[in-house]
Order: C-alpha cells, then sequence, then structure tokens
C-alpha cells in the first residue's frame, strides 16, 4: 500500500469539516481576540489572520485543525501563552464547589457507574469552544434526569469487565476534569489520563488536572499536542503508544470525538451534542446525551 | 474644505462594522450559496472568495457595504442573477394572504396611524439577510401588542402633519411590502416607494413591489444600487436629489438603519431590530420595535 493511500484512510478516520463550521471558527476567534486584546485594532489583527488562514482551509481536515490554529494565531499575535488561564481556574473552581454534591449522587445511585457517566458527561458543559455561556448546576440536574440519546451503557460495562489493562481516559476540558475524577473513582480500576500538551482554549492541561485532583486517582500523561481534540499526528510518540495499546479508552467531549469517531480503536464517547454539526453526524438532537461505543468495538453485548 | 474631510464625514454617518458581524455574514454567504449551488464544491468557492473580500474589508465600512459585496460575488460566481427570486415570491404571497385581516385591524382601530405603524415593522420580520426563520402570523400578533423601545409615534405624527412634499419611502424587503402598502393607505398622502435598482438577498426590487400591489398607492422608483440598504454613494443621482429634496422620509429596516442613522436629513425609522449590534447601536434588547426620529428632525414636539 502506498503512503499516498495511508494518508487517506487516516484522513477518512477524522470527522471533516462543514461549511457550517465556517461562522463557528470566526465566533471562536472573536471570543478569544477578546481575551488577549484589549483594543478593538488588535483584535481585528488576529480575525484577519484568522479568515487568511480560513481562506486555505481543506473541508476535509477536522474542525479541531481549524480550532488548532485559530488558537495558535491568537496566542501568536498576542504573546499571551494561556488565555484561558483564569477562565479554567474558575471553572475548576466552580466544579469543585459542587464535588461533595456530586459524590454524595453517586454513593447514593442505585446504579453508581451510570450516576458518575451522567456526572462527567454533565461536566462536559464547560466548553468555551462551543457554548461559552453555561449553567453548570442546571446542567447537574438536567443531564441526571435526561434520556440517552445514545445510551451503550450495557457495553460499556461489559468492556469495562473484560478490559485487563489501564484504562486510557482522555480529558477534555478544565473543571470537566473534576466530575471525571468522580467517574474515575467509580471505575475502581489504574487509569491513565490523558490531557492536551499545552494550554489550547480552556482544554486541560496537567496543570488544570493537577487542580482538580486527578493525581489521587490515576496517572497523569500529556499527548504532546496543542490541538482541541486528539490530532493523532500531533501527538508525541509516547502518547501515541500508550494510545495504540489501550485496550480500553474514554474520550471525553466534542473535540475528541471529532478526532477519534473513525478510530478502530476500543474508545467509547461521553459527550453532550452541543453543536448542529456534531449532533447531525452522531443523528442526535442538539443538547443531546450521548455515551457511544466506538467502531473499533464489538457491539450487542 | 477638502474633498477628503467632506468623504471622512459621509464615513461618519454610517453606522460602522463591528467584529461581531463576520460570522453573520459568513453564516449570509452559505445561506446563499447554498441557494445558488447545488454541491458543495462550489458553495465552498463562493465562501473562499467571501472569505477573501472580508481579508480587506474596513471596519470603517458599514454593514450593508460588506453584504453587498457578498451578494455581488454569489450571483457572479453562480451567474443566477437574482437566488431569492422564489423565496420572495413566496414572501409576497404570505404577506398578501395577511393583508384582509391587516386592513381590518387598522379600520377598526382606535388610531389607525399606530396600528398600520406596527403592522408595517411586523412586516420587517421577513428578513432573509438575519433571521431567515420567522413565523409572520404570529409576529404580526406580538409586534400589535409589544410597547415600542423606541416609540417616536407623536413626532411622526407632528411632522407629518407639517410636511408640505411627497413623503418618501424608502422600502426593505419583499413581501414586508404589503404591510408598507396599507401604512401608505393609511397616511392617505402623496408616497414615492424607492425600491432596490436590482436584486440583492430578498430586498425589494420593482417587480416585487408592484407583486404586491404598491402601485396603487405610491409612485414607485429605485434607488439604482444592488446593495442592501441605502448607500447613498451608489445610488443614482436621481435618487440621490430625491432624498436630499425630500421634507419627510421613511426608512423601513436594518440595512436602511445602517446606512441612514447618521443623515442630517428628516428621516423616520421604522424596524425590528432583530441583530444584537444594531440593538445595541440603539440601546435597546434584540426583538425590540423602533419608530425612531433621526438626527435631522427635531424632537420633542
Amino acid at each position: 500500500m502506498s503512503a499516498g493511500s495511508g494518508q487517506d484512510r487516516k484522513r477518512d478516520r477524522l470527522m471533516r469539516t462543514y461549511l457550517d463550521c465556517y461562522p463557528c471558527f470566526l465566533r471562536q476567534a472573536i471570543e478569544a481576540a477578546r481575551l488577549v486584546a484589549a483594543d478593538e485594532i488588535r483584535q481585528h489583527c488576529i480575525l484577519r489572520a484568522v479568515l487568511q488562514e480560513l481562506v486555505s482551509f481543506e473541508l476535509s481536515s477536522s474542525p479541531p485543525e481549524m480550532a488548532h490554529r485559530i488558537h495558535r494565531i491568537v496566542r501568536a499575535e498576542s504573546g499571551v501563552d494561556d488565555p484561558y488561564r483564569e477562565a479554567k481556574r474558575a471553572g475548576t473552581e466552580q466544579a469543585l464547589s459542587l464535588h461533595p454534591r456530586s459524590r454524595a449522587l453517586i454513593a447514593a445511585a442505585v446504579d453508581p457507574l451510570e450516576t458518575a457517566v451522567r456526572l462527567s458527561i454533565a461536566g462536559n458543559i464547560i466548553d468555551l469552544g462551543t457554548a461559552p455561556d453555561y449553567d453548570l448546576e442546571a446542567t447537574v440536574d438536567r443531564v441526571l434526569a435526561q434520556p440517552f440519546a445514545i445510551g451503550d451503557l450495557d457495553d460499556f460495562r461489559a468492556a469495562l469487565a473484560r478490559s485487563r489493562g489501564r484504562l486510557l481516559y482522555l480529558a477534555d476540558n478544565a473543571g470537566e476534569t473534576v466530575f471525571d475524577r468522580l467517574l474515575i473513582e467509580t471505575l475502581d480500576r489504574p487509569v491513565t489520563y490523558a490531557v492536551r500538551g499545552a494550554p489550547v482554549l480552556n482544554d486541560a492541561t496537567r496543570e488544570d488536572a493537577l487542580a482538580a485532583g486527578l493525581a489521587t486517582v490515576a496517572e497523569i500523561v500529556d499527548n504532546g499536542s496543542d490541538a482541541p481534540g486528539t490530532i493523532l499526528p500531533l501527538c508525541s510518540p509516547e502518547f501515541r503508544r500508550l494510545f495504540d495499546g489501550a485496550d480500553l479508552i474514554v474520550a471525553k467531549g466534542q473535540g475528541n470525538y471529532e478526532c477519534l469517531s473513525r478510530s478502530d480503536r476500543p474508545v467509547f464517547f461521553l459527550l453532550q451534542a452541543k453543536c448542529p454539526v456534531i449532533a447531525r453526524d452522531l443523528r442526535v438532537p442538539v443538547g443531546s446525551i450521548v455515551l457511544k461505543r466506538g467502531e473499533g468495538l464489538p457491539g450487542g453485548t
């Protein structure tokens, strides 16, 4: 097989970008520019650089590839290495304030695994890329009661029973990390928690995972990349070895779904479908909660 | 005074563009591209040309100047001279179906002028540039009951009493025209109804005004321009003479407001504030109904 067709196969494994993503890219760029640049002339400069990048962007690339470029431009043009540092700190603090109640809910649950999965999905609302305005407490209440649009919980349970190695857990956003910690506690098995290799958007880095207390329940690694998703070709060789070797993977959030939804590895996706493009890809309504068995796993267990 | 400073003064009379307009420009471009091009490759081509144009667009220009360029690109790239023809026909037909009820409402009203003004503002919902999804009947009911966020009705009444010449009425969208016809009937005076000089978005052209029955109540003229607003430097000398000579002008909709809000001519603006940028400029909430005396008119009558 030629290198070219190998490349094509990799391409096919990424969720592609749709024209509907473009206005959202610009919205995200404007919000980021406003975080790092007080005056509109500088913000406009950043937006122009993003527009220039968008002109040559290919629809066959995944949305996180464009978001990756946007946030690199924002950091390079502003000289601010972590524009979302304060937002991430606030997100983690808010999630920690709900931690005692969340833990008590799991302890009192008829099915602690399901409640912990739901809480972890509830935490996925803390996503400044998609929807900067959210009500975390209201979201927790909603997600605890809301039917799953895709709910492969039995498959997840069976996969956990089959799994013999360390579970690889791919983090998404800072603050959401606190809810991940609860799910990992509930799983009660060795877990490797993989964060982004460098700041991008409000995605969790090692620093954010430590602030959320993840070190008490998992080994924290980083994926070596500053993309807001798991773009494997951009990840470190160490992370890719972990990914290729894991016999069970949990991937949180839209960015990881967009990058890994076509993967042949044993991945379960836990997320809220917050944008119309992802909702369409999943064939669920916007606002749905999803626990989805990836294509690399046997179904109907 | 130099030509340069004259140009600057003209600039100051246009509402400027904000960064928040950019995602909306792309949304509008995508919607227009989908109307004229069935396949995504052609749609993407159009979007790329629009992105290229956006890179060099200046914030000191008004939003309708960018919309003007977008729809020129859409028509040029597709070869379709009036992408919204069918949408405009449907909008007019729907408005005509409500015409008997609307006319009866005015006839039965305690204050026919206020009811006719409200209906004309209700018709402003038929705006495919801002909000392509709307419920016309529900909007009519809402606008008949909703308090004005800005309601210079007494000033409008006084200006009508003072006016000695033909009233110049600047149209906005096809379908909305039907409601304009009701207001013009109620005004019961000679009116010149000015439409766009060529198709752009779902803005009314002479053909659309004729389909709405405007010829029975007003003299129809066109402004000689294909911009979705009244960009005076792009209008015909004949229209500009009319505009400069009118002792009372009614300007419908957001596009006309963006172009004329700083004019020193005697303009009343009738519109729904459908976008956050215009709502902020007017200092009203999104969704507000507005009858606003322009800066060229005396207030407090």
